[in-house]
């Protein structure tokens, strides 16, 4: 038992092993690691559209069920599809050198073969969104950036876009492929994947992100004013509708004609590691606090699961069960997606008249440390379509994002990665969030645009 | 300047540039780095027989000529090759998951399309040895081990038996393969090659070695008692003779019928990662550490260089050199091949009559918070074959090595892995320890065996 956990256990009847931090995981009863831990061993990588990820959603039927969810079931849509193929990059001179490189989602193949062409460095997204028009043309372009840890993951927004933009940004300037730093902040030699996107009208182009170490190689060289050219095969390409699709379950409330409480998380995740903390811990913190709350007693309102599929890929899933769902009106909408690391604040949209119902949650937190974020919650990708058409409340629970980037969209994100006693702590802020907001007699909304 | 550094600034003339950890590198002065940055920049991985090891030799006498050393030389020998091929790994059953997996040294091939068996779990080498004659007929035998990170690097000898002769015990009980838990400490996806062996009589298998977390999923696997398959793609084969060689080089000493101080690394490295800190790091500390000694004024003795070749794959570079070498005298001889996190201790094999120099030399190590360390040198690989055959003497200065196994043989052997403060602080600890072997008029020798 840690000191940190202590006074929560005086409050509130848990059912989970806390136990210390690299110990043993907690055996049986610990309904967030179980879930975690087997869909990452049964399952594994589970890429959105791909048979694995169709195994993904029986599996979760078959677990939800077995946990006493009610309703459990699958609801289909289709996407546009993407699978990774071979890929490999080098640089051929002014050193030969192999380069560790993933593509990037949406990526187009590069020719049979691959191609050879020059390299043209850009110290940023910027320095290459200022390049000439047709000054790329015949060239690679590679995009450095500075992305570095932080708690809240704040990085990831402006730097992300080196490789949600970059490769578009390079094809609109004639570049035959865009390479870029992965966006991640961690040391190893394993290259970050993620989405990129071609907007109407521009061509995709082969697109992929080196290592770390990779990008510091590529910067050394280009430091000294040396012209590097790069060999790049990618066979990574677009592969027309894949079918995938939503799994939903629910604890059902006392008040039917209450509006339910929304917890999302992805059950799809990318193919390069097994989606232990993108997003595995999340279905499993989601699913171990509803249960909680139940466990003290049927809730008011209906507490509702959404296991989206295909988040990664562009949230398809998130767009489905928006529209799916239109009609039904939704109060409150919550979601675990950014690792399972410790929550350490809490951010609220609710309206005014819901500033009661926030105090209420802070005081319940506040006994694990958590404070409140001064800024409103932002949510999560699944829950955003949903929560912005409806004017929904959102709660997040901010989880520590130190690492997250270390492991983000690469194959270490494995189970080994994830902390058992922060995997609980995060578990029972959920469940305190939970039991309150799912009791809530009164209007539950969010803030005023 | 660091704290810890200053002592050693006021007693010796440095011509290092001593940078707060993770800073940006020295610049220019700063032999040591210099040559560990551009070896891995323009040459990069540098397999024992490979043409990238022989682009090694030729970089590395340009290099040492550069840097004023004398009789720069390469001293050919051949060695028995082994190349890498395509390599892959995936369970079949219970779950299909991928595997991330690397071929140790010395494996043999796959048949075309590779091999599926049945998995047989052995939680150690012990366990392995039990089996009996015969038990693993057609079975791919899989050996976990219980290697955790420790300052001396003291549990690579005895779990390393996994990788060392693991497979050659599974095929002497008829194992069509043996595939191993990586030897390291890390938790990264990136497999640890090395080497293994297969004595006469026994014929070679493929062997592989996967990274921790897949080692952890079969680990889950074995656990609960399922039965597992494993897909295995292992392309690397024996090559029959390739060539190799040591690069030397010296620094003349005033009285040439003095016995020279020998100073080794290693400039061959295994080709997954780019040999930063196995061992272009040694050569590094060595090349500066004997510069800084002779920018003091020209020593009694000669300091010779021996950056061996085939380290990684059998210590031909070694060997090669004792029988070069075997009637000339060496009264002592140090290896850098550890990384280059801090040295920490100083162990001797000296003589009962060199006392006093042990001696001086533990009181010029004192101001750096170096201390002595009871038990008797060990030596390295590259000097062991001449230090055995002539009883010389051999002093180590032991790095930290806490997170040299999480790196070592691993692609992640990088350049950002190098701490240039720390790299700084072993050229200080070799120049003080060189500047007095190098300057000593008595005998100098081994202790007795």
């Amino acid at each position: 038992m840690t000191q940190l956990l202590r006074p929560a256990l005086t409050g509130i009847a848990l059912c989970l092993s806390l136990v210390p931090a690299h110990a043993a995981p907690p055996q049986g009863e610990g309904v967030a690691w179980d879930i975690v831990a087997d869909l990452t061993t049964e399952i594994g990588p589970r890429l959105a559209g791909s048979p694995r990820e169709a195994a993904a959603r029986d599996w979760a039927v078959a677990r939800l069920k077995a946990l006493g969810f009610q309703n459990v079931r699958v609801e289909p849509f289709t996407i546009a599809g993407w699978v990774r193929g071979a890929e490999s990059a080098a640089l051929t001179g002014p050193y030969p050198q192999p380069l560790h490189i993933t593509a990037l989602g949406n990526s187009a193949p590069t020719p049979a073969g691959g191609l050879t062409a020059p390299v043209v460095y850009f110290a940023s997204l910027d320095a290459l969104k200022a390049a000439p028009a047709g000054s790329l043309a015949g060239k690679i372009a590679y995009i450095d950036h500075a992305f570095v840890a932080s708690q809240d993951g704040s990085g990831y927004g402006p730097f992300g876009q080196a490789r949600r933009q970059g490769p578009a940004i390079g094809a609109s300037k004639g570049a035959l492929a865009v390479v870029i730093r992965s966006i991640g902040t961690d040391r190893n030699r394993d290259p970050h994947t993620g989405g990129t996107s071609f907007p109407d009208g521009i061509k995709a182009i082969p697109a992929g992100a080196v290592s770390a170490p990779d990008a510091d190689l590529i910067a050394r060289i280009a430091g000294k004013g040396q012209a590097m050219t790069m060999h790049l095969v990618l066979e990574g390409h677009a592969v027309g509708e894949l079918p995938s699709g939503n799994v939903l379950a629910e604890l059902p409330g006392r008040d039917p004609s209450l509006a339910p409480v929304l917890l999302a998380c992805h059950l799809d995740s990318w193919d390069l590691g097994t989606g232990a903390i993108d997003d595995g811990a999340g279905c499993g913190i989601i699913a171990a606090a509803a249960l909680n709350v139940a466990k003290q007693g049927q809730p008011l309102r209906t507490i509702r699961l959404l296991w989206a599929g295909s988040e990664e890929v562009g949230v398809f899933g998130g767009a489905a069960y928006a529209k799916a769902h239109a009609a039904e009106p939704h109060a409150l909408a919550m979601e675990s997606d950014f690792g399972a690391d410790r929550v350490w604040r809490v951010s609220f949209n609710l309206a005014e008249a819901n500033k009661p119902l926030a105090e209420r949650i802070a005081a319940a937190l506040a006994p694990l440390g958590i404070p409140v974020n001064a800024a409103k919650a932002g949510g999560g990708a699944d829950i955003g379509a949903i929560a912005k058409a409806q004017s929904a409340a959102v709660i997040d629970l901010d989880q520590d994002g130190t690492r997250y980037f270390d492991l983000h969209h690469t194959p270490d994100d494995t189970l080994d990665k994830i902390d058992p006693e922060q995997l609980a702590q995060n578990v029972e802020a959920w469940t305190r969030v939970v039991a309150i907001v799912a009791n809530e007699a009164g209007a539950i909304s969010g803030a005023a645009q």
